[in-house]
């Protein structure tokens, strides 16, 4: 359940004239932006960008990042962008800090066979390198396994599970967890190859055995990238609307705000199932989804964020 | 160029009802199912597979299965398969004995990104598992992570080449071969995620600093089925032509031939670049290919193999 509201009954052609309009005198009408983009699905989004350049000979991106700046320019940037061309960004961007992955385990672990191979294809269109290639360059040992391992996979969707290797792998991933030698390696084979219906066959094995679930076990050992990767991509592949809901928890909590997480969440998946996240996140807090963003952030970035939110104007 | 001689003007029908035809009677006329299916391109036989089933309601495949046998059926078979799924079965056979991972290698190295990807495709419908679970299950060590690798890439194709990065991963591709700490798990990393481009640079500047080929050189020292697997797709890499010719000539050589490798490569090549092959095949033996293969074949597998090499009837 997505909480965009998109009209049906939108003209392009007028949407990209509006947005021209916003773009000219004396400063850049933000609002008229956040009302025209936050209510516009990826296929009107589209469209608009095609009439804008058809209208005006210049890329509609390029102009929205020259007129705004700051997370709002990097939220209605990343919002622009199809979606594997914007996970392809996330991807990038996510290499570049060298130090945070979240984003490339969510991609891999998130999306389904077919969408992850096409923020591949967009990765490459627009760095002229693969994905695992710039994965690979920035990072080493069972950490780079992981990751690339991820990336590349091309997994199984079907039903079938084979319960005795839930077992059996079940008591490999405990023995990763423990950094028994040569089960990293192990790890990394099962995360990255087995479908995810095997792979929740084997976490609900091993809470059965261990009386704790496997993320709990990873969360309260793990000490190094690797281990923390490994927590990443098992709850985004057994939950990932609860891992959302976590990203957003820890983005707004504190002091100071993790706007780049808060971003790519959002903007990620408020035409997915960003519903959901947000109910996930009430019954977590106590506080709605809104109320929380809307203290933590304000001006243009704040108004946007609420409107991919569903906030009515 | 293609061996293959198929005329434009054929009956999917008739050739369907032709097929039955033979299979009809006492015994099976093997030579009409030469005459037909080995002068068919892979649109016309899988025109002849529609047909056949609307037809008589009866899969071809599974009739040639049962109506043929040995090498002869073999080649039959993986004749009329879809090159992907051809080429899933064949990474299968190769997963299955268990030693010989070549046709995996070549499969990876030799093939588009875009053509992997629909072996990776094939291999998961009729298979029910990833490509890369199975490897990930009959390998381990560096030979994993380089099979992994390679069946996962999917690499920049364009022509961008990095001079200074050629430079530095022909020594650690040199260092890999000397069998260096670590220098193992690089080879991987480069041979599995860089371009074709990239590589060939790569390849080209060990022969400068080295003042020998690299693949001369893990001639000299392979040792292993890692080095044998990297030698492989260092091969198919930098000039598949050639490779394939060494592996007809060693099918064909000796005592005994190996009818595997040969069915491998006439079927896999014929419609693409069998004569390219072929002309090689002379060059380096002073013996035209098919008179080496009518020499160490016989009967319907024979006359098959002979047909696919473009021999007039």
């Amino acid at each position: 359940m997505a909480t965009l509201i998109a009209p049906c009954n939108h003209s392009p052609q007028e949407d990209a004239e509006a947005l021209q309009k916003a773009f000219k005198g004396w400063g850049t009408d933000e609002n008229a932006i956040i009302v025209i983009l936050g209510h516009r699905n990826i296929y009107q989004r589209q469209q608009i960008r095609t009439a804008y350049e058809e209208i005006f000979q210049e890329d509609l991106v390029k102009k929205l990042e020259s007129e705004l700046k700051g997370d709002f320019e990097k939220a209605v940037y990343r919002w622009i962008l199809e979606p594997a061309d914007r996970d392809a960004v996330l991807a990038n961007v996510a290499l570049k800090s060298g130090r945070n992955y979240y984003a490339i385990v969510e991609i891999s672990s998130v999306l389904s066979p077919e969408e992850l191979l096409a923020v591949r294809r967009a990765y490459l269109d627009r760095y002229k390198r693969s994905l695992e290639e710039d994965i690979a360059s920035h990072t080493s040992g069972h950490l780079r396994q992981l990751l690339v391992g991820l990336v590349t996979s091309y997994r199984y969707t079907g039903d079938e599970i084979n319960a005795k290797l839930a077992q059996s792998e079940a008591e490999i991933l405990h023995e990763a967890i423990k950094e028994k030698k040569g089960s990293q390696e192990e790890a990394v084979r099962i995360l990255s190859t087995r479908s995810k219906t095997q792979l929740i066959a084997t976490f609900n094995y091993y809470r059965e055995i261990h009386g704790t679930s496997i993320t709990k076990k990873l969360l309260d050992e793990a000490s190094d990238d690797f281990q923390k990767a490994l927590y990443t991509a098992i709850r985004c592949t057994t939950n990932h609307t609860k891992y959302y809901e976590k990203v957003l928890r820890d983005a707004i909590k504190g002091v100071g705000t993790d706007e780049d997480a808060l971003t790519r969440v959002i903007v990620s998946r408020a035409e997915i199932d960003l519903k959901i996240i947000s109910e996930v996140y009430y019954k977590r807090n106590s506080v709605p989804l809104e109320h929380a963003v809307a203290k933590e952030t304000s001006g243009d970035y704040k108004n946007f964020l609420l409107t991919l939110l569903g906030k009515d104007d």
